[in-house]
């Protein structure tokens, strides 16, 4: 149902421009990045400020209509379609660093700060944030879904990152989460609440997020192995170990391939894994030589070591383009893109189970994964308008979460629930589900945050 | 008001002698580590399986009758008095580690379960778990008080540590919450909600914790300096440099007195900090090199290396003897403990302005503090029954507090709110006050939930 036309008018009147009914506009932000799709928003819009957010909320809240926060779109699982109608707002122009305190490791920020226009900016300061989907991604958006990135097996993901937050509730209510010390014991996490909530508790405003110092010393190299279990256990057992790693990526056969079309690359087109160590040139150097001997003992070859930075930041270029060259192995196909991650004990047996499974139902599915942290991603290549193709996609996905549960794992370790993974949040979660779902009721009653995702027995 | 016959009656049937009416255990129930005080329980219950908590849960929740779970009774804030009555549910006899998963550096316990019976368990293994509170406390203790202790600015605390638990619901309904993987996107972050909830919203009766290499190398000294303020700083700069400690604990001056009365020692009295590095032989002694230069730069002097692990042993045994030692400075003493955390660059001016204060109210108040991640405690000792003092006393907390929220810090970085630290919280967390209210309200409707207790709104 179309806006309301006083909510359009008062719209139109808070944000002039700022507002729009574009046919354009509302298609290009009712898109998703996989095989999801949905009609595009009533409207959108575009805030400047928290007030305008609040604003545009209380006008929402008072007619009803839903409102999908919007970043850079680059989400997975269909998070950001407009699957019942409303507006989608989109935070892209709150884009400021507002605040760099380098003594204190912190950084605030608006949503719609990327993660690569927030690490431009800390450049002269010696410090990062460590947090790096393959997709340039808005922190807003980021922090939304929970991400992580190559990093998380040594930094940590965005709950880890993520220390405060200004959110605006369902009724334009403006709060504060969290605060600049490091840790605090003052009642309830609603840090941690809001971050992986996928917009349906709230609209995310400003962010303080951890930062960290440049290592003294990196040291980052590709390996080939013989087989996937090889290069897998390799990862469990350097895990085990307690060898510090800053990066310990996945790459099969199949990514390898699409790795040396997209970038001229001429990687043996086997199971590899990516490494980074990150330290003071000692402690490298030694962690370095440890997984080098533990690499060897899993079969191992061909140490290709990236030494000046331009040659580290072009194979992590490589791995983080991993998502496009994929999908150019398959031109003119879309992806369902799977995320689980189980406990490291049981990784290597995760991987091969999935291989073999898109092997048997004939699928193209390349796989990658930030495996130190025991998440792996197969990209499930379908054409679209094949319902053959994309329900064997979907039987490969819900059989690879259905493993990852079996063992203790999760159906998303990173990408979140949005509309695909919804089906399978019950068996994930069982009676927690409803605890979920009274958050919700409680603090968006109207349901109009996002409705029609994540938590199954919402509307 | 007692418990309601039929209740009664009820809870002897399901628990026999674990139901208890007795003035003894009551009172034994009834108390606090330091001033807060309340009438004793109208009962006490020790649950022996999660189906037995849910029992009881069941029982409670029909009759209206308040619950409070009791680890240790550890607790600073009288967390676990009895305000409204009630029922105490002694969680001590549910001790059993569950499972000890080595190779995905986990354990699952009962919340039962002690740090240092934890610990115990584990020695075989090569893991520990590092979470390290003063006291001798329960699991399920420490994470409904999200504690933290002396290695937390290195292996995080009770949020960074609990992967999942198993939680009672008001209602008796039980719940899982979390994965046995590193990370997950999948929905609300509820293990996060519960750690930290300090009994208002469920009862924890098991816990998934990280467990950690025991490091190959470990060093640890003491080393004292001329002034507070270069204490202090040291530790700041350390931070800032990217040092990484696995340790770093201020003392003061006369801390340092009773650590010295307390164990026969001879330290300078003077302020020290106390640091541990953990890590590859290489890189400890860098880092402990590195450091040595920097504590010099500020004036510390007098390094004492701590080489064997008995000498280790004795030097943190010390440290987590503090606060009876710090008591022990003036008999018949209780303590207002505060526990303020700040950003890195705020924490000298904060122990300053601390020391000032409490001097300046003719107070007797050593501080200590985990001042690599910004906390530090005063231990306020005042008379019982010195009404005067007390109120001086508070008068000091609450300035601190005060100063640490103009910073951006927290009112509590690990103790928790209970009751002492209610009236802060809404100068702390606002609007946000709401939010937890509301949530509470969502998942315990009648408040029989530890009530009274952390969100000011609730009663
Ligand atoms: C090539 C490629 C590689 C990727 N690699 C990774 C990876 O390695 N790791 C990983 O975790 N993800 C990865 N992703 C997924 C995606 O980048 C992440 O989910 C990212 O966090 C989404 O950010 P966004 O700004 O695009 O959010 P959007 O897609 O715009 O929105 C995502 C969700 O968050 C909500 N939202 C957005 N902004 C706000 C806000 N300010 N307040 C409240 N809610 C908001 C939206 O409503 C939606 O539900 C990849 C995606 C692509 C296309
Ligand atoms: C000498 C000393 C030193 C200390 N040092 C530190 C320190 O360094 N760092 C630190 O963080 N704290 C410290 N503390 C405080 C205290 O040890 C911690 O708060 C600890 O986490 C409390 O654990 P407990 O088992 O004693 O919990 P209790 O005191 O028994 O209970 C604490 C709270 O948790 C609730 N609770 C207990 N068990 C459960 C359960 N299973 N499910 C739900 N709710 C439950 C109770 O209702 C209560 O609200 C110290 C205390 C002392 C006395």
């Amino acid at each position: 149902m179309p806006i309301p036309v006083p909510a359009a008018d008062e719209l139109a009147r808070l944000l002039g421009a700022r507002f729009s009914l574009a046919q354009a506009d509302r298609e290009l932000h009712g898109g998703s990045e996989t095989y999801h799709s949905a009609p595009p928003p009533e409207a959108v819009v575009w805030p400047v400020s928290t007030e305008e957010v609040s604003a545009i909320m209380r006008i929402c809240h008072q007619h009803r209509i839903p409102v999908i926060g919007w970043g850079t779109g680059t989400s997975l699982e269909g998070h950001a379609l407009a699957l019942h109608g409303g507006i989608v707002m989109d935070l892209m122009k709150m884009d400021r660093v507002l605040d760099i305190r380098a003594g204190d490791l912190q950084v605030s920020v608006q949503p719609g700060v990327t993660r690569e226009a927030l690490n431009t900016e800390l450049r002269a300061t010696g410090l990062f944030f460590p947090v790096d989907p393959g997709a340039n991604a808005s922190l807003g958006g980021m922090a939304a879904t929970r991400a992580s990135g190559t990093a998380a097996v040594r930094y940590g993901t965005m709950r880890d990152n993520v220390l405060a937050l200004e959110v605006v509730l369902a009724d334009g209510t403006v709060i504060r989460t969290g605060t600049r010390a490091a840790k605090s014991s003052a009642g309830l996490d609603l840090t941690a609440l809001f971050v992986g909530s996928e917009g349906t508790l709230g609209i995310i405003t400003e962010l303080t997020l951890r930062l960290h110092g440049q290592p003294e010393e990196v040291a980052a190299a590709v390996c080939a192995f013989g087989t996937l279990e090889e290069a897998v256990e390799c990862v469990t057992a350097t895990i085990q170990m307690g060898i510090p790693m800053a990066r310990i990526e996945f790459v099969d056969g199949d990514a390898a391939r699409a790795f040396n079309l997209q970038n001229g690359t001429s990687l043996h087109e086997g199971p590899h894994l990516m490494v980074e160590f990150h330290g003071s040139p000692a402690s490298v150097k030694d962690d370095a030589s440890k997984f080098g001997e533990l690499a060897a003992d899993f079969g191992g070859q061909g140490f290709d070591w990236a030494t000046t930075p331009a040659e580290r930041a072009a194979l992590w270029r490589m791995r983080h383009g991993a998502y496009r060259a994929c999908l150019a192995l398959r031109p003119g196909a879309t992806a369902v893109v799977t995320d689980v991650c189980v406990p490291m004990s049981h990784l290597a047996a995760a991987v091969a189970a999935a291989a073999e499974d898109i092997s048997s139902e004939g699928l193209l599915g390349p796989m990658v994964g930030h495996v130190g942290d025991g998440n792996f991603h197969s990209q499930l290549l379908v054409m679209p308008g094949n319902a053959e193709e994309l329900a064997a996609a979907k039987r490969v996905a819900t059989r690879m979460a259905e493993r990852a549960l079996a063992v203790g794992g999760t159906i998303t370790g990173e990408h979140g629930v949005g509309v695909g993974k919804r089906p399978l949040m019950r068996a994930q979660h069982g009676a927690a589900i409803g605890v979920m779902a009274a958050i919700k009721a409680a603090l968006d009653p109207d349901n109009i945050m996002n409705p029609g995702k994540m938590i199954p027995e919402t509307n």
